[in-house]
């Protein structure tokens, strides 16, 4: 299973126990670059602008990501025409070309490719088994045109679509990982993490876990209820992680879009390097082998994680030639109080302040989602 | 005076009242992106990763921006050789490969190439006015073997060295922009900042203003302060501006370095697109006409001036396909209350909250250089 | 039960549905004044300085008190004692003076007397029923020598000392409310909430409740918890709450002590009047009907309890006289801005500033006792 | 010049080198314990509630005051008038009354007792120095039927009306002191306070400073440009300083009052008495010889001055007996991490948190003042 016959898939790294780092976040650091359009959410920027893709690809591998996404978000044919942001472009083109782009790119070094869904609108809108398991087959068969190693079904909040899916994709016998993006009170129908994970193995997954809407360490704390969920059921997965690269502590239910700042004032909530250490360390901990990033995680995040887990892995990422680590390269710094920070115990220990005294240190999330 | 004979020079289209918006800061962005050593600061990306360093080029063009800096900084021969960072690449080399990377890109839209020198190690050290001007003839020879259309001098923090510069650099008769990074305080050694204009103009600046080192209401401030000067002494010059993407309120003469959260922890103080809004309007109500930005202002905050000047130029800039104007594109998100975000009222009155409820909203700035 | 022939007592008050307005904090607000030492908090001034005291429990009564407590707090023998605070003062000193200087105020309106009695260092170190009960019979017996119209054991954070501590007090046939100082989580023991309620009410107590250590808007939620215990196990009685008048939303186990601030940074923590017009409400709408305060309630908060609940007792308090309703009164000051603000929507919206931007909002309790 | 034979006047006192300690805020405390009516802050509980009045006066007089102000704010007839909150009760017996109490408490130690007089409502309504003398010349009368050692002119914001009130008060034969209500921006017409300070020692006050309105470091800022502007005029005066007891970072010219929270949320503005020891510190360090409190200094806030001044003066004050020094008495606290900050690194130290993390550090200002 997998095409990397040198480093072997996805599955034969973790049953060996390696630590797999994951890429970030591309929706938001694109929109930021200048080729996605926040709202939409869509990928277009797969076939309009390749370069963008492939380079933003490019910084992930660089950083230490062992897994290269397909650029495919939100890429199911419904939501791409109720978007309405894409024309003269089809779906099976930007799947076909995100797959192509991150092909290219895992070649350069050593990463596998990860063909990505995500949640369907016909989910909640038809509730029908049959059409929903259409669309996914239809963006698989996409996806099985090109090399791909394995699935990840990713950012769907109730499980029972994230079943379909993994029953989908197993039909093509690759490796698949499923992550929901729910929050440690479970799925948006109340169906608890533990027994989420249950289902999701149950119904093929190889791997299992959280990705986006909230913030590292209330991730952590689903992926150990899920973790509890499998021990009780008798059950084992792999576990992965993709939070977002934002801190969110007032959130529930409705993770960071009911956040007044979501999705355009998310700056002052950006994790630093120093906190995606503690997050990877404390992911570690907690048994998860599978480490990555979601919105928010930009490339230095995940040298972040990959730095963080540098022992475990016996190697630095090739990004790390530009990075001292814990800073320590300020120690050529011009002014001699910034020599003075290049160490682990300035950092660590550092609570940044954003210059902002009017403005306040929690919001009130949206009140219709928070219950 | 500029090779771009369809738009016009720089002076041409200053002299003409268009509103000319520059591209954003490098060095900090490419860190994050994997290409730079922080601490160091060194470009030596042009001639290692020239992709990355085209690809944040095309960000800025397709932001806006209509000058496209050469990815040049700190790559005097005496900088490259104290910093350490490079070995088997000489700075003519990496102004060279420079040179030409902003010169494709510069030719994929409407914009022109500045050639860009920073302040030197010689200065402090040897306070040597022929030891200086030499580094500067070197790196503006350089330059001078590629097409580029005029100079920028930046990030100088005494005005006797950036005079220096300027009078090297005009005497290849192009034109010549001088930023110093400096406070309203004025210089190193104290030169208010109306003075220091005054200098720069006499030492044959065509365009004076302000980089780096403090927020930009701050930045405004100190260019104003230069425009009061320029007018007492009868002077004529046009103004630039390209402030930090960071709030620094507690700044004075030290700038951001003398933050706890400088380099690594900057992320809190990142300006929103909004505060790029209010920045853009209060620059150019000032009279100020090349408007662009430094150190954390990425390509979306680039295109936040462009949009914010638009009615002024005319047009949007190309990324603006991707980015419904103050949020309008949130309309068609699947959350209602982030749909109700869509609009000017909503993201012009927000406070963003930081999501760090242990954090102070200002910080002590390093003691020993804010006196 | 009670003495007061006129208005009835405690329980025949709070049978007819009234609403009992507690009196605030003496010791916190005492230190302040200058007549009791942090550390001890032991209530040698009934004795010492009884001007000061009586001063109190007459802003208190103005305030709308219903009820006075003695100044008796930690006036245990075995307390005093280790305390080394008091000398050539007996605890039965204190606790007589306390009676008088109360009796004198309430009988200056519409109040009863409570003589007061909280833990014991006796229980801890002991853990002897005999012993702890002893010091709870001789304070007893102390109060009974006066006239006082019932008891209240308060600050106790074990419910089978506060058991015991009711089991003697009822020896008096007088009615004994109990409040224990404890968070959601249960006492000292992990005793939760619902299960002391059922244990204090069985040992005999009439009203049971919390006081002190945790905000306001936390410690309804432990006496919403005692309810519903109550209701499960087919009990009844009336419910009381007196919690801090200071934001503690860190807090935990310890309460306010496990806080950097305690006890002599807690003034950015003090709950504003319209903060306690919110608790007063809640604790109402939540079937609570003896509400009064702890450390940190000053006379002006029991003002405003007096205030939100006014409709529902049909009169306002003597000190409203000097206090407009919600701001009113500010619509004559001189200042066109603050007149602005003489109306409840200014002031329930208003979230205000601390003033300390180089302070965060939360701090990091006290690792050893937050688990 | 002075009744107190024992220990000399005020000039005395103050010629000798002593450091006088002033008393703290009156109308603020006594609104919280519910006497005086906000909007009006006028003082007829001096005749209404002499009790109340007498306590604060003792309370201060045990923290360490060296001066008991009468309690006569706003208690000329033209502002009682206007204010409308009294009614059966003359100016003349509020005055008297309140001489009375001061005198009283006074006796009990080692205290002066300042006679004093404020703006009135008069100057801005008719700028006329024959009514505005004539109402600052009955509160004299009214005075002098008394027992009073010196005068206060306290909280004007107009020079010319201070000077005025110094005048008639200098007919007397008693010392005068006259502090303003501004910042050091300058009185209410720009007259800057080095100005300010000539022309009132030139109308004849013995002391000049600043009250109110601000913070004290902001304060002790205004009260150095009085004495650089007594110096520069070759003039001699004393100081004196009773600023605010709370954080007013953001305001100017308006003080306080433009404050959102003004006056009924002003509570996590408060000073700890930590900040006192600040404050009394660097206002000694001016040269400034009398320190006291003006709104929002409890009697523990003067309590902290006379125990930062007390090598200085030599001893300590009464209310010390209830305070460990630097928190000293925390070292008998039954738990060991309150134990742990008995000392006076702990509390320097301490930047305290407000426990509202929805709340900014910082207000904006009502704009119509702040200009």
């Amino acid at each position: 299973d997998g095409s990397k016959l040198d480093y072997g898939g996805i599955l034969d790294r973790l049953n060996a126990g390696e630590v797999v780092v994951g890429d970030g976040g591309y929706v938001m650091q694109l929109e930021r670059r200048g080729y996605v359009k926040a709202g939409h959410w869509t990928p277009e920027a797969a076939v309009e602008h390749p370069e963008a893709v492939r380079q933003l690809h490019r910084e992930f591998l660089r950083a230490g990501a062992n897994v290269i996404q397909t650029f495919t978000f939100y890429c199911s044919e419904d939501k791409l025409e109720i978007s309405g942001n894409v024309s003269n472009i089809s779906g099976a083109q930007i799947n076909e070309a995100a797959c192509d782009l991150a092909r290219e790119v895992a070649n350069e070094g050593d990463a596998l490719v990860a063909g990505c869904v995500s949640k369907t609108p016909c989910y909640v809108k038809s509730h029908s088994e049959t059409k929903v398991k259409a669309i996914f087959k239809k963006q698989m068969d996409d996806f099985l045109k090109k090399d791909i190693d394995f699935f990840i079904v990713e950012f769907v909040d109730h499980v029972e679509e994230a079943e379909w899916a993994v029953e989908v994709l197993k039909t093509s016998s690759k490796p698949v990982g499923a992550t929901l993006c729910i929050s440690p009170q479970g799925d948006m129908h109340g169906v608890p993490p533990g027994e989420c994970a249950v289902r999701l193995v149950r119904a093929g997954a190889d791997i299992v876990g959280i990705n986006c809407h909230l913030d590292p360490l209330t991730c952590i704390r689903t992926v150990k209820l899920m973790k509890a969920g499998l021990e009780n059921a008798g059950l084992k997965a792999h576990l992965m992680i993709q939070p977002l690269g934002f801190h969110t502590p007032e959130c529930n239910l409705g993770g960071y879009t009911s956040l007044p700042e979501y999705p355009f004032a998310m700056e002052t909530r950006a994790m630093t390097r120093w906190d995606v250490h503690q997050y990877a360390r404390e992911a570690y901990d907690a048994g998860i082998r599978y480490i990555g990033g979601c919105c928010g995680f930009e490339p230095y995040h995940i040298r972040a994680i990959a730095e963080e887990v540098s022992a475990e892995r016996g190697f630095l990422p090739p990004a790390s030639e530009k990075h001292g680590l814990w800073g320590a390269a300020l120690g050529m710094h011009t002014k001699p109080w910034v020599r003075a920070r290049a160490h682990r115990e300035y950092w660590e220990n550092l609570l940044p302040a954003s210059g902002r005294p009017k403005c306040p240190s929690m919001a009130t999330a949206a009140d219709d989602y928070e219950k």
